[in-house]
């Protein structure tokens, strides 16, 4: 029995069912939407026009599950979770009605949902949050309903800066609201400061350091401002782009472990802690972040994916384990391209590091090759040992998925000196002779050097 | 004192000089050409107009050298090394006079020069290889002094490549000839196949298993035609792009230690093979490969560089190393992406390893996402230990520097089922949820347990 019919958990499904045949195996998936096995990182792309069809993002219809024998049972909520009992009540929503069902073995893949935070207004028409597909076509259906082109964007993660290029597309005027110091907090400051620079170059009124209070309505009940720090934005629609915290309610009254942040604590077969029986994957749990050592929540369908994988493996007699992440993310602002992978330099103190960090200016090609686009590459290393921590890179074309090189490396637990020799792919139009990768571990070996 | 004032040779002389002042350390640097620190690999680009100015291609001027305290002497080449005496001959070409010069420490960066069959007519007019500035400036010379349009490149690999680009780009018909089976015989043939099939799109004919036996010149001694297997192909300019070999002959008559390739053969930190004070770096010396155990020769910009540092250091009284390369390599075709990394299935086969093989088809981006561009990926991996081996890939936009996660893995020695778990950069416009390189681990996975 699976609840969530997602990535973690149709993946999971999927692979318990290529390694168990239907008469082996009775699987089972509740899915409390309208939909199931879709890409919820595209939905940004679908809002804002580069992918046409809400269908294109779904990856398998429920028909084509149920045709290899998954019981995908949509609109069906799942409300309660009876550990001892080894069953489930879950409630059909067209319906109406409750019922239990038993399971041998339960997989938990309830995902994550947006953060609403309890303001005045919050739940007005025309305040979109995008966490699943049924809430992309809430967003789209407000907007082609609405005349005025003011948007505000609350919170400035990658889903807020998503939306941002998505309402830009659209032809809104967009503010940017948000609480820290700079966008994408999940970079350093001095880094997310260039992005909100190019956002700011993109016509994005960014707002920084701003506390939303309230959320105005008309008489009607629609959103028509928000409010931050008694500054009014007007607004014909809002998006909350705060971030996502775990969905583990359920998991949460069935007495399961959390961790810090709200997560699934699993073992390396992604099983529950303490259960042998139940397994949970994707945006509701926690991983563990393989630099600092700690758990963290990291709501992402590639690790999704590879979760069900896992999951579904073990479910279905085979092996795998999935170790840990480097905390690898990228993204784009229109053509910004932002990436991330290990510690943030407020991560490293926390978890009692003490490194140098560096940061170096390149382009994505050999100088003198046109579109030769320039890139911002920070790199953080463990003073004395050298070990690389983490890379933040900011710049155009070709600039993002270089940031696979330190996954890599990371992952490996290389020091800045190993990288300095890695043999990277070299040639006049896809790098400079010098990696920028290479560049900035290269300034980090001489600032291990220097600080001693 | 430093013979050849390219990339590995004024890196070198640049890094001691970083390290150690003019009063401390004179450096002399002998250049037999007109130019110094420029970048070879551009000279296609320049060639084909990508790169408009043959100065771009320049980092440092011979004059700016010599403003940080390095004596170059263009146009001298170095025609004796007398190990014993300490002592190099030189010969000004200008001026037509030879010199001996002593030196405490000497540095050879003497490169590598094109394969030059011993073929009737490989001396004619119009006949260029394009291993230098200078080379590549006559080839432009021939290029803007002939009506003609006919172009025959000699030889499939990356230089061959980048050659037929650049003359598609100036309006030529290019025609390709090479022995192999398959272009670029630095990837296995089925990948080569690829390329052949993409070349053949862009309207460049492809002709191979043909040995070149002749070039047919007119009564002025200007070329005509290539003549392989008895078939003429006509020419109104012929590019050798055969391949490279360390340019080596003053080392051999020196009697320093050369190897299978007749390269030079180094210790770590790029010292000549029971020579103190001699050091070798760039084209003209041989590599570990990391993942054979053997060495080999590759003429490679990056390399150079790295090498040069690495010398610099060395004498300036630093310390870094050069471990080996694992044999990373990218290319472009017009908007066909070629890259490579570790052992081909004969490399593999040629070291005693037992392998398997995988190719998986995916894409640069997620599935739905616009330009979403189609790539092959080749994977090997060691036969029960599962080690990943090598990588090829072939593709449009985004599919090169892919190969620089399999580079990083290869350098950390991973195992396939280690780089399926991978944290890598996710996000609809950079990737699909399993980049295409998690999806050849992935199924390489399977293929090391079925052949067990």
């Amino acid at each position: 029995m699976v609840i969530g019919g997602d990535a973690a958990g149709m993946s999971a499904a999927s692979q318990a069912r290529r390694l168990k045949g239907a008469s082996e195996l009775e699987i089972v998936v509740f899915e409390r939407g309208r939909f199931a096995s879709y890409s919820a990182c595209g939905i940004p792309y679908w809002v804002g026009g580069d992918v046409r069809e809400r269908d294109a993002l779904i990856a398998r219809t429920p028909e084509e599950h149920r045709a290899r024998d998954i019981d995908v049972r949509m609109r069906t909520e799942v409300t309660e979770i009876d550990v001892a009992g080894g069953r489930v009540r879950a409630r059909d929503l067209d319906a109406g009605t409750e019922s239990w069902t038993d399971y041998d073995k339960l997989v938990i893949a309830t995902g994550a949902r947006p953060i609403r935070p309890p303001l005045p207004g919050i739940d007005a028409a025309g305040v979109h949050g995008v966490q699943t597909l049924d809430d992309g076509q809430a967003l789209i259906d407000t907007l082609e309903g609405t005349e005025g082109k003011r948007a505000v964007v609350v919170g400035a993660g990658y889903i807020g800066v998503e939306m941002a290029e998505a309402l830009i597309k659209r032809g809104y005027d967009v503010t940017m609201v948000q609480r820290g110091p700079e966008p994408m907090s999940t970079m350093d400051p001095d880094m997310g400061a260039l992005v909100r620079d190019a956002m700011c170059g993109m016509g994005i009124e960014v707002v920084s350091n701003a506390e939303v209070t309230e959320i105005r309505t008309d008489e009607q009940g629609r959103v028509g401002a928000v409010v931050a720090d008694g500054v009014e934005y007007p607004a014909d629609v809002v998006v909350l782009g705060i971030g996502v915290q775990p969905d583990t309610a359920l998991a949460r009254a069935a007495g399961l472990p959390l961790g810090e942040y709200g997560g699934l604590l699993t073992d390396l077969a992604m099983r529950v802690r303490g259960h042998e029986n139940i397994w949970a994957g994707g945006d509701c749990v926690e991983v563990l972040d393989l630099v600092s050592g700690r758990e963290r929540h990291i709501a992402l369908g590639t690790h999704a994916n590879k979760h069900g994988q896992i999951i579904g493996a073990d479910v279905g007699g085979g092996y795998a384990t999935f170790p840990g992440v480097v905390g690898t993310a990228v993204s784009k602002v229109c053509d910004l391209e932002v990436a991330r992978t290990g510690l943030r330099e407020k991560d490293a103190r926390a978890s009692g590091l003490q490194f140098v960090t560096v940061t170096v200016e390149s382009t994505s090609r050999a100088g003198y090759y046109p579109d030769a686009a320039s890139m911002t590459v920070k790199m953080l290393a463990e003073r004395r040992t050298g070990r690389l921590l983490g890379v933040q890179i900011v710049g155009r074309e070709g600039a993002g998925k270089r940031v696979d090189i330190a996954a890599v490396a990371l992952t490996a637990r290389m020091t800045v000196e190993q990288m300095t020799a890695l043999d990277l792919g070299y040639a006049p139009p896809f790098s400079p002779v010098w990696d920028p990768v290479l560049v900035a571990a290269r300034k980090a070996v001489s600032a291990v050097r220097e600080r001693g």
